[in-house]
This record gives structure tokens, C-alpha cells and sequence, in this order.
């Protein structure tokens, strides 16, 4: 499976995720950039299909590392580091959207990096994000680009409404992003986001949020899972449910729009798309968020479906056919965030419930150190 | 929770493991010996509950390598590589139950090792094991003992009726056994089983065969799976079925023995037990085997259960609460032997299934490559 041609055109990645060939073997080794609980729980589902896995992440605590057949710890622009991940992985993926682009372009030369290196310049930047969505004619937030504080007073008095302001680069879990109302000053706000490049957006009234975990093969075929409701405190994901409240039209549209997205990103592996539900029944979902990777919001799959998130993505992205994502069970996810993992002995106690601890030695406030699916036989 | 000390005399082993202390928590070292199948299915069981492993095994194809923290290949008898063993590891476990009782009594000296010795002692050898049985008032096999032609020509005479001769050491999946029947030749039967001590048993007419996959926690807490129909062909097990056509009456039974040997043994993890199901109401199951280990025909707990056999099994020796055994689907497990692995194209595509490839390069005839779980909602 192997390829060691110079691939110059970063269209020629897509022509090597064996559209045409045969999936790869058991036995080969899927390459992992980042060292996290995603690429962790990635690692162990190639496992569980007879693959080898190589980690290659930034000096940290990595607790894939504890899973993967190789690991090393480099920084992303090392060459040395990089041809190792070349040299040992048939096929490369991430665990998150900020690899630099430069990166797995380095690597896509001599071997498939999957989703791609369009997901990620389309996902590391919210205002390319925003306008990607748009002209896939699907919903999002009023948004302004902000690159100084002028452009900051310009926004707000067109948006005359309460707003966000976020930087375009390098923020999750609500981290990069301060609220910004009219009367507010903004050379504060914009010093708040460090100055960088942002976008003003203007705050949705929602009534819930909701996210289409989707999967697409090399092939082309994709599957969905069911829609979870999705709740956010701090910025931060603390649970999702399935089934959800939401109607069975609302999770269909969202499924479809997340797919539509797949399919102009040229997508191979799992996408997560983030909606807020508003009460406008004429515009029922508004895009916020696109994950070219697994998501939190999809963990509840490792116990309640026959094919779970991660296997799906590794099995998309190794080119073989996508699992069953049928739901078998009702579940709701609990995010462990900060001090939360300190109740294991209890929740490992709890009838019905599958703790997952991700064996980060570091607890501090805001780190995501576990979950726990809870379980029940179908409604 | 590390122990230093040293302890003389092997009741102390059972003192080591935590019954009155704290649960071993995250981040600590599940050492294992073994490095087939079985410990790859632990060490991703204990990575699950934040663990990290440490495997042990001697030379060769060790797929729990890949995805162990730490990993060494050695001799059962070398004494270095057991001291690596009980350095990094924090409490000792095994896949298989031919770990010599040695190696598990030098472990024990500063770490506990669990199951257990006696465990071990019981289950390596056939007619320890029947003994052991017998005693605790179950119901075995008619046996006798043979330590040379004439034990077996005597043994015949008294059994009338056609037997199996089975070295009382080291068999599993059919091999180290013959069958032996009234007018057959002593010296070469005896000579077929490499002349080594083995047991006569006369065969058992059932009508099916049942296992009871039972688990004890460090606090003598205990909780069982649903017991499947097993099949073997040629000594192998082909497919284990739950829910299984034998009555609750025969299941809960079953489960009741494998307890009672489980308080017997002063057992913790998970232990399995064989059974052939008779066509005598009055005695409807006998004891065919003991297996102080997870087992083979628990494999479809890992996608039918909320807690699977390996993670109790994980759970058990680490001092926590057992995991919840509860069955939330139907299924059967199919063993993927020799070249039925060829097929993992085939079987990856089938809905409602769930392919666990072992990861495995060297294929051969009887060699168990990987397992298939069907499931199907709750009937």
C-alpha cells in the first residue's frame, strides 16, 4: 500500500486514498498527528481492526502515546519528526483542526493524509469556515471580518445587537472568543482576543444545539449517526443525548447539510457539523461549527452503536467500507471536565454506565480527562 | 499502592489485592503475561479505564505488543525479565493458564498476582482440576488416572464404553488428546499423547455445550454474564450464542457452580467455566473445564454488554467495582480461525456485525486470527 512518489499537487491527495485500490490490510500501521484522548480512542479502534498505530505529537502529556505501537513527540514543522510519521504510517489522520496546513502538506507528499488538507485550511480559519458554508448555500451566523478595532466599531453598528467577537485562528472550547455588545469599547474587546484576525458574530437565539456526526468513505458512500442534543456550559461540551428532543425533520436536515459539507470538502473519514436550532421554523438549523475529525459530541457512539465513531473514521480513511452506525441503545454523555474525573470510584459504581478515563496525570480546570456514557435499552 | 515487601508465604498473595484498600486508579500499570489475543483485548480494556499496560511475554507473534505502554519479550524463567515485570507493574495478571505457578510465585513476592497461584495450580493441571471440582461437590466426567499403558489398560476395562485420553498438562483446543475406546491399543494410544500423565475421561452424551463467565471482586462481590451456547468442531470453538436455547433454570445453575468454584478458589477476575449440558434431568450439566482467564466464548460480551469480560476482568484485579454485566443486545461470536480471516473484507461490510481483527501476520490452520460478534436487538 505503500506509495513513495512525489505527489506535487495537493489534488493528488485525494487520488491516494485508494478510491480504485483495495482497502488496507490488518496489519498496517495508521500515523495519528496529535497525542490526545481523540487520538488515543482513534488508536484503539484501529486496534480493534487489527491495525498498528504511529503517534506523532507535540512534547506534552500524550496519553496516546500508552496505545500506539510507536510514538514520538516533535514539534509540527520538524522535518526529522515528519519523515518518521512518512516513513512508519501508511496513511495519515489527525486528532484535530490546527495541524498546520504546511504540515500535512509535508506529509502528503508521500502518503494519503485523510480528511484532507482542504477540511483543514476550511476549519482552522472561522471566517473561511463561515463563507465555505455559505456558498454550499447553507446557513450561518451574521458574521463581520475584524482585522483592528475600526473594523470592530464598523460591525457592531450594523449588527446593533449583542455579538461575539471570536479570532478566526486557534480557538476551542470557548477559548478565543469574548462577548461584544453595542457601547462596548472595542479596542478592549479586540486587545481581548490578543488582536488577531477575528469575525464579529452576531449571537443566534437558539433554542438547543444539536450536531451531525457523519461519516464518508473513500468510495464516496457515507452514513450518518443519530443527531445528539448538545449542551454547552462555558464554551465547553458537558453532554450529549440521543435521542434527542429535537423532530425527526430537524435531525434529517441536519445530517443532509452536514453530508452536503462532506461531499464539496471531498471528505474522507468522520465529520462533525455543530447547529444551533432556532425557533424560526422557516430556518430551523444554523450552521456554527464545522470538525474535519471525530468530535465530543459523538463519544456516545463507542457504547450505544454497532460501529462507533472512531472506527468509522479509521475505517473510512484505511478504505474499507463504512460500519454500522446503528444506535442500539439510548445514551447520554457526560464530559469529566477539571475535578469532575475526581468521582471515578462513583461513577465507575453506576449501573448502566461506561466510564471512559482518557489517563491524563495533569487534572486542571477546563480539561477534558474523561466521559461517561449512560446507557439504557431503547425507547 | 506499591508493596515492597516481601511476602513467604503464598496465602499473603491474597492479602495484596486491595480488599480493604483503595482501587487502584488511573494511570497505574496492569502488568501482563501473555501476549496473544487475550492480553490485547485486556490491555485495551484497561486503556479504556485510563490504565496503562505493561505485557510480558516469551518470542514470537505477541499482538498485545502493539498496543501495551511498555512490552518485553523473555523467557518465563528468567529472572530479569520478571523483575522488569514487577517493577513497572502494579498489580500482575495472565492471559493464559499455563503461566508456570513459579513465575506467578516469584511475582507474588512483591506484587500481587492475580488470579491467583492456586488458581493456577488448579486449571493447569486436568486432574487437579477434576479433584477440584469434585470436591466442591460438582458434578464431573468419570476419570481416571493414567501414568502408564497398564493405568490405561485397566482404566478401559472399568470404563466399558468409549473414552478420551487427554495429557493431564498443557492442552487446549483439542490438542494433547485422543479418543480411546474398549479393544484399542494401550501403547499407542498412550504413545499419541506423547507418554505424558494424562487423565482417561469417559465421554459425556450431551446434548450441548454452555460456559458461565463469572467475575469476583477483590471484596468477594461477584456478577455473572448471560451464559451462551458454545459449539466447538475439533476441539475449537467455532460459536458462542446468547441468548442461548437452554432453559434459565440451566443457565442460572451454571452460573451458581462457576460461583461457587470462584469462592472456592478465593478467585478474582473473571472466571470461565465450561459445561456439557446432559440429557439427564437429574444431572443436567457437568464440569468440563475451567479456564482462570477471560475466555474466548465471552468475546461477544465486548459488543452485547455494557461492561465487557475484559474490562471486568481489568476492574476485578484492580480493586474497583465490577462492571455492569448487563446484556443490551443479542448475539453470537463467531471465531475466525486460519483462513476464515481471509474473509475480513466480506465480514467488515456485514451489517449488525463487529469485525475484531487481531492484528496478527502469521496465519495457519487452527490459528485463531480474529472474532466476528453478530448482533441483533434484544429478543
Amino acid at each position: 500500500m505503500r506509495d513513495q512518489g512525489q505527489h506535487e499537487r495537493q489534488d493528488d491527495v485525494t487520488t491516494m486514498t485508494g478510491k480504485s485500490e483495495a482497502p488496507l490490510p490488518p496489519g498496517s500501521c495508521i500515523g495519528i498527528l496529535g497525542g490526545g484522548q481523540l487520538g488515543r480512542m482513534l488508536a484503539l479502534a484501529a486496534a480493534r481492526l487489527g491495525f498498528r498505530t504511529a503517534v506523532y505529537a507535540e512534547d506534552g502529556e500524550n496519553p496516546a502515546f500508552d496505545v500506539a505501537k510507536a510514538a514520538r513527540a516533535g514539534a509540527y514543522d520538524d522535518p526529522d519528526g515528519l519523515a518518521w510519521l512518512a516513513e512508519v504510517a501508511d496513511v495519515v489522520t489527525y486528532e484535530f483542526e490546527n495541524v498546520p496546513v504546511a504540515t500535512a502538506s509535508i506529509l502528503a507528499r508521500s502518503r494519503p493524509v485523510l480528511p484532507g488538507v482542504k477540511a483543514l485550511e476550511v476549519a482552522q480559519d472561522r471566517l473561511v469556515e463561515k463563507r465555505f458554508i455559505a456558498e454550499a448555500g447553507l446557513p450561518v451566523a451574521t458574521h463581520w471580518r475584524v482585522d483592528n478595532a475600526d473594523d470592530l466599531k464598523a460591525a457592531i453598528r450594523e449588527a446593533d445587537a449583542p455579538c461575539l467577537l471570536k479570532t478566526r485562528r486557534l480557538g476551542y472550547d470557548g477559548k478565543g472568543q469574548v462577548p461584544f455588545a453595542p457601547g462596548d469599547d472595542p479596542q478592549a474587546a479586540f486587545a481581548a482576543v490578543g488582536q488577531a484576525p477575528s469575525v464579529l458574530e452576531a449571537r443566534v437565539a437558539f433554542d438547543g444545539e444539536l450536531s451531525a456526526i457523519v461519516v464518508r468513505a473513500a468510495d464516496g458512500a457515507m452514513a450518518a449517526y443519530d443527531v445528539p442534543e448538545n449542551v454547552h456550559e462555558g464554551g465547553i461540551l458537558r453532554r450529549s443525548t440521543v435521542p434527542s428532543r429535537f423532530s425527526e425533520q430537524t435531525r434529517l436536515k441536519a445530517v443532509a447539510m452536514a453530508q452536503k459539507l462532506a461531499v464539496e470538502l471531498d471528505y474522507i473519514g468522520v465529520l462533525a457539523v455543530e447547529f444551533f436550532v432556532t425557533r424560526d421554523p422557516a430556518n430551523p438549523l444554523i450552521v456554527n461549527e464545522i470538525a474535519p475529525r471525530v468530535h465530543n459530541s459523538g463519544h456516545w457512539t463507542m457504547d450505544a452503536c454497532v460501529c462507533d465513531q472512531f472506527e468509522n473514521h479509521i475505517r473510512a480513511i484505511a478504505g474499507w467500507p463504512l460500519g454500522d452506525t446503528t444506535r442500539i441503545a439510548d445514551a447520554t454523555m457526560i464530559n469529566l471536565i477539571g475535578d469532575d474525573i475526581s468521582a471515578w470510584p462513583a461513577l465507575a459504581d453506576e449501573p448502566g454506565a461506561v466510564l471512559h478515563h482518557y489517563g491524563k496525570a495533569e487534572v486542571r480546570a477546563g480539561r477534558k480527562l474523561g466521559h461517561l456514557n449512560r446507557i439504557k435499552p431503547l425507547s
